[in-house]
This record gives structure tokens, C-alpha cells and sequence, in this order.
């Protein structure tokens, strides 16, 4: 799909300068196809803003109002066509397709993440794994994805066209490998070890970090310790 | 630390209504808490908000507003000073201390998780884990934490108080391994399963999914798939 379709389908979109659009929104609309793939798996056919709302916490205002950005998916009173929301999020979002995925690290969660199945249905897939431990080397993850080394990234990323990066390695190595996939072309890293990447303007990087999040949950529990 | 002290320390947080406070500040604090740490070993005494708002890629407006809703951490042009913001962050989202976390499914993920080395020096530790996998009942996880039966969870939790417990568990387990956790007294739940749990209203839960991390992304990228 290129962005002409994309506006022919999602008329309002043309008009949009897409920086625009505040990136806090942005990041709701994966969740939101999220539960409105679910909500089609459960056979609903309709779903209105508060019942998205109330599956996500979030008011039916600001649903309506992110959604406004991109057109108009609903109508007043019938709520939004569920199938077609979807088609129209995934298009906003480009994943109406399959985007080749680099992984780096190759341990416990590397491992993880090649066995998890949840990335081919929502637009990825992982085309090459990578790790800097010659033992590794030739090994497959998840008994497909072969483990090649670090040196090889730069040919596996050109021969791919990869623009997306997840990066499952040691704070310690972590801003190196940014780095060096950088240089090969990548253009957005997930991101696991914890830490702050140093990386040019136009790169994305978006980081998972437990303990960030559980440090959000143990704001709102009573404090209650080991030590 | 009960919050008599933590209303000692900062003062305005005494005079301030938690839930008054917007959810997406909060979200923050833990970011700002781990720059500020990275700072620190970097060995800068003070920070200003704008050198925060660098690395962070947020408004030093920004960070002054969110802080300022606990009080006043940093004097006019001379900056925060960094030892200092830190004790206090930790003790706004209460991690000047260890916080016991139960860990359910000794996957690759599990194994990730406890192997992790980054929960201990941010206010976590994991206690026990959890399988319903007999296969892996008693087997070591990072070589310590020994691998429970899911039966065991309700007597764990009430030995060491957990409040807290991290899901590494498969999609279609989630609710069930939720509501046992719920019943046990689980307050807060990371969950790792692409899902949206139904939980009763004072139970938190953050879910981490690398996909919708990964489309937020991809919103902003030329388009580049393989199908």
C-alpha cells in the first residue's frame, strides 16, 4: 500500500501533516487495534467508544478525539464498524503488511522473542537473529532463525531492507550495537536493555524496561518491603 | 519509610491528593528516577531540566511541571541536584527499599526475568516463580529461585506479602494465572501476554507487548514490508 491509497482510503489523513498529529496519540493506536482485534475475535461486529473505553480505561472522549485526527470511523449513536476500524488502524500504521525484523541477542530473551508468535499477525516478522558469542553462532533460535554474528548485521540488513531493529543484548554492549545498526540503515530499535540510547534525530527508539512499569503500579500500593 | 516520613521529606506531597495527580505524570517519575541515576554514575552532582529534558526528548517545561506537583526540587538556574532527586523519586513511587515480586512461568521469558539483573538496585526482587509445567517443577531459574507448581502461588504470596507479581506467561493462561494471583492478593500485576486482562477495579496492571511498541514506530517510517 502507498500513501495515495492510504489517503484515498483515509481521506482525512491527506490533510494531516503526520508530525502533526501528537505522538501521544500515535502511540494509543496500536492499543487500540489491539482490543479491536480482540473484540473481533470475541464476534463483535460494532463496538462503540465507551466499550472500547471501558476494555482500555480510557474515556470515550479522548477515543473519539484521537480517532477524529485520522477521519471519521464511526457514526454518531451506531459506534465504529469493528473489521473496518481495524483495516483502517493497520493502514494508519502501516502494519496492513509484514516488515522485516533484525534481532540482536541471542540469550534467554532472544530466544523468547523468536518463539513468540504474536509478531507475524500484527506485521513482523523476525528475518535474522545476531549475537557477539561464537558459541552461539550457527545455532537457530526458536529452530528456524540461524544465529549469525554481529559482523554480519550490515549485509543481513541491505539484503533485507530491515528498518527495524529489537535489540535484546546487555546495557553494557547495548549503545555499541545501536550503533552499528544505525550505520547499517536501521531506522527504529526496540530496545530491552536499560538504558538511554544516544542516537541521530531522525532514528526511533522505543525502550521495554519492567522495572519502569512496576515502578508506576508501586506508586498507588501501600508500601510494604523487604528491607 | 511509612508516608508520615515520606510527608516530612516532601513536604508538598503531604498536601497533595495521590489520585490528584495525573496517571501519565506518574508514568514519568520512573523515567526521570533512571536518568537521574544515570546521571549520577556519569558523576554530575546537579542537572538542570533542560539537560533532563535532553536525554529525554521532553520539555524541561515539562519536567518542571511534573515535579512540581511534589514539591519544589530545584532552585531557580542552579538545577536539581541529582543525589538528592533521586532519594526523593524513589521515595514518591516508594522504591527506597525491596519490594517482593512473584514471578509466574519459567519460560525463556521467565528465565530472562530472573536472570535479570536490573530489578535488585531499582527496588525489586524477585522471591519465587511459578510453572504448570511439571516438567520444570524444582528446577532453578538464574540458579537460585526454584521452580513452584501454579498451587503454590496463594501460600507464596501470603508468606512473603507480595504485592506485586510479573505474568511470563502464554496468552491463552493469562486470565486464569491472573485471577488466581488476584485471589492470592496480588495488587499489581506486568503482565507479558499480548492480552488486556479483566481485572477488578483496585488492581493495576501495565502490560508490556513489544508490537505495540514496535507500530508506534512504524506510523513513522517509510513503508517497507516483505508481503
Amino acid at each position: 500500500m502507498d500513501s495515495s491509497t492510504l489517503e484515498e482510503t483515509t481521506p482525512a489523513l491527506a490533510s494531516v501533516a503526520r508530525d502533526a498529529i501528537p505522538d501521544i496519540v500515535i502511540g494509543r493506536l496500536p492499543v487500540y487495534l489491539r482490543t479491536l482485534k480482540l473484540l473481533a475475535a470475541e464476534g463483535h461486529e460494532v463496538a462503540s467508544s465507551q466499550e472500547l473505553g471501558e476494555r482500555l480505561g480510557i474515556s470515550s472522549a479522548q477515543i473519539r478525539k484521537d480517532l477524529s485526527h485520522f477521519g471519521e470511523f464511526g457514526k454518531q449513536g451506531t459506534g465504529y464498524n469493528v473489521a473496518y476500524l481495524c483495516k483502517q488502524l493497520e493502514k494508519i500504521l502501516k502494519v496492513d503488511c509484514i516488515w522485516p525484523v533484525v534481532l540482536v541477542g541471542a540469550g534467554y530473551l532472544g530466544h523468547a522473542l523468536a518463539a513468540y508468535n504474536g509478531f507475524e499477525n500484527r506485521g513482523f516478522r523476525i528475518v535474522a537473529a545476531f549475537d557477539n558469542d561464537p558459541k552461539k553462532i550457527g545455532l537457530r533460535l526458536a529452530d528456524s532463525i540461524e544465529i549469525e554474528p554481529d559482523s554480519n548485521i550490515a549485509a543481513n540488513v541491505a539484503k533485507h531492507k530491515c528498518q527495524i531493529a529489537i535489540m535484546a543484548v546487555p546495557a553494557e554492549v547495548a549503545q555499541g550495537v545501536a550503533d552499528m545498526l544505525i550505520e547499517a540503515g536501521i531506522k527504529g530499535i526496540l530496545c530491552y536493555a536499560p538504558i538511554t540510547l544516544n542516537v541521530p534525530k531522525d532514528i526511533r527508539v522505543e525502550y521495554i524496561d519492567p522495572v519502569i512499569q512496576i515502578q508506576h503500579m508501586t506508586f498507588y500500593l501501600d508500601k510494604g518491603c523487604l528491607e
